[in-house]
């Protein structure tokens, strides 16, 4: 026996217990692993933009490779300033430079807010995958407020108020966590409901994280944050992976309200011991991107209009054969509920969403992911699809030969996005 | 009163009670601040490489600009490869891809580390500026060593042996962190010494993290590894931020021996809920540095070469003046120990390195870095001076000038690197 392996278990903080690679990356990388082997897999599983980075972007990125220094913690201070403009401009908010901090990607700085705010958080379920494995990693405790397929698997007033009275008194600030357009459900809180869930949090003294890492992508380029309801407690959450098409270039935004000032402080202490900063070209080239110009908007027109066109053709063909799907509001997700086939399911020995989607992909190669990947009840038959496995290059090129203010033809998908189409008749197929 | 403010305290983790900015990272803030005031600053304060990343790394980024996927959460393939091939051949060790992992600097690798491994650290004082502030942050209990002047400010096997010998018995595998060539000393440990301090960790089940991040700057290409002692229990960090001049690029790597492979895991499983993975062009580019061709080698050489020169010679006159220092063997430190100055420094009222440090740099400009931030003693007046406040760029191609295997001559540092002699004789000024 070697000393040095006896006592693995003993060695590792025991918050990790149960813990694996976050589901997302794992199916992608089973998915390649397929692949690999041969087997035709639609990709259905990973959440990333299936287009390019704007090419003015890019270009921005070959002119700065050779930024060597260290950037101040909180970013470099014309992003910070190009953030704060985005969010003026886009969301008719007032925040400014010094309110804004820069993170290597999104999720590093969902991590650090939970990691320094000294609070329970409360999520909605289903919810994006990373927020719960974060908290239990920090040993920090969750408040689930589960939602339903007729809730639109979104926080309702009316789920947030029965949570509300049931819970015991608090004598100190709160976070809820807020995704809208949502992963992975697609769906967006409509302006009443924002109004309503912003008065009910500040009456309560709770804050707000509001990942808006899809407001860009809604579908209708009419995105609101709840921001606009309650300006002093909430927190925005942006960066470049899903509207810009950077997922692997890894910045996420955080833009606060002046009074939540002392949290951004923390986080960027934490920062300075941990990441350092963000990578120098990535955050130089991100300035182009959050300036927003002409090129900017109209790919964003474009990715816009596909992705809604090739959401709302999903989402009706899976009505139509009984997997229950909301119409998209953003995004490129769905989430499918399979409760009408719960017994053809049961019939074929699967307990679990997770089994359901091994089973899935083995046998028809659609990788799609649990929803017990997104804290839902793992008996319930559920999951998330990303309607993203096209050549996103090609489809812009394609969108950009048709008159701007004029919709995609029908045969648009058949001919662009012909093996989402094919995916999701396999996937009804394997449900008959 | 607001009810969002009224709690702060309370709503943040006492763990951050007590914890700045990481003190590196405000140094290079302050110096900034004082120059836009037209100050004449001499920025021996933050530990950045001074030369610029070599063109052949630049070009390699320019060309993989529009590389967008989030790449696998350990991090690419080819790098992962490059990065061992580095270690078998830099440093004779066995190491192979799959036991490689990329972060986003190996700052963030090490928080990892100590995230997951369940044990208190075992460090030297003085030591590099973020273990400590990590471990707090975490709620970590640490063990520091304290070394000397006589030590040369390194571990020593006594040192090690008289700390074994009163810790209480452990029931668990330990962490011992190494950092050599050494920041903030510019000293390496002794073949022997690594011998022995190998065989008595190996002895006492105590695994060791050996940050050998300037280990390609040690100024006689002559780096050896602990890992050549104690394979089976040493995990060496490395990155582009010192030897490649890229602090700004964000990106570190750790090699792992086989048998710790099970660290390697835990830390991917919080890498993927954290930073995801480290960002796509920054990976691609670091392949060409990690592969060490000519032009790699050529510039680590020149680097060695200027730096040795001018480390010496600061050295020297510092001595000379009596402030005691080693000359340096590697990267571009020098620690200062003015305790010969002992009585003029408390005749001007000063109590700790910090008012030190701060009453130089208000007096002659002169940024050199507490030791205290090393976590030494706050009483003890000593202090950190990063000899690198030339233009790199122009020095290397000013060295290029000169036949490799010729020294530099006399004249080289008055001209190239008068700013750095010239901000010594100040410091050395202050004291008389």
């Amino acid at each position: 026996m070697n000393a040095l392996t006896w006592n693995q278990n003993e060695s590792i903080n025991p918050n990790l217990n149960g813990l694996e690679q976050s589901d997302t990356l794992a199916i992608n990388e089973r998915s390649k692993e397929l692949m690999a082997t041969g087997k035709k897999v639609y990709r259905f599983g990973l959440g990333q933009s299936p287009f390019p980075v704007p090419r003015c972007v890019v270009e921005a990125l070959r002119l700065n490779a050779d930024q060597k220094d260290y950037l101040p913690v909180k970013g470099l201070l014309q992003l910070r300033e190009a953030v704060a403009e985005f969010h003026r401009k886009k969301d008719n908010i007032n925040v400014t430079a010094e309110h804004v901090i820069i993170g290597p990607g999104s999720k590093e700085l969902v991590f650090l807010l939970q990691l320094v705010f000294n609070s329970d958080i409360i999520i909605t379920s289903p919810c994006w995958v990373s927020y719960v494995p974060q908290a239990k990693i920090i040993g920090k405790g969750i408040d689930v407020i589960h939602s339903s397929f007729e809730d639109k698997w979104q926080l309702t007033p009316a789920l947030f108020r029965g949570y509300l009275k049931n819970r015991g008194k608090k004598d100190r600030l709160s976070l809820l966590i807020l995704n809208y357009p949502g992963n992975p459900d697609g769906v967006s809180l409509a302006e009443d409901a924002l109004k309503e869930i912003a008065a009910l949090a500040r009456e309560n003294n709770i804050i707000i994280l509001s990942d808006e890492i899809y407001g860009q992508l809604n579908h209708s380029g009419q995105h609101v944050s709840i921001a606009k309801y309650y300006p002093e407690g909430t927190i925005i959450s942006s960066g470049l992976s899903k509207w810009c098409g950077a997922g692997g270039w890894r910045l996420g935004t955080f833009a606060f309200p002046k009074n939540l000032q002392w949290i951004l402080e923390k986080m960027a202490i934490v920062a300075s011991e941990t990441y350092t900063s963000v990578s120098a070209p990535i955050q130089f080239a991100a300035v182009k991107a959050f300036k927003c110009g002409g090129e900017i908007e109209e790919y964003l027109w474009q990715s816009r209009k596909i992705l809604a066109k090739i959401g709302n053709e999903c989402a009706g063909k899976l009505n139509n054969a009984g997997i229950k799907t909301h119409a998209p509001v953003g995004g490129f997700y769905l989430f499918l509920d399979f409760s009408n086939f719960f017994e053809t399911i049961q019939s074929r020995g699967i307990k679990t969403s997770k089994e359901l989607c091994t089973a899935i992909l083995n046998d028809t190669g659609v990788a799609v992911l649990q929803g017990s990947s997104f804290n839902c009840r793992a008996d319930l038959f559920t999951a998330r699809m990303a309607y993203i496995d096209f050549d996103g290059a090609r489809v812009l090129a394609a969108a950009r030969t048709i008159p701007v203010h004029q919709a995609l033809p029908d045969t648009f998908t058949k001919i662009y996005c012909s093996k989402v189409l094919e995916g999701v008749d396999q996937l009804i197929h394997w449900f008959q």
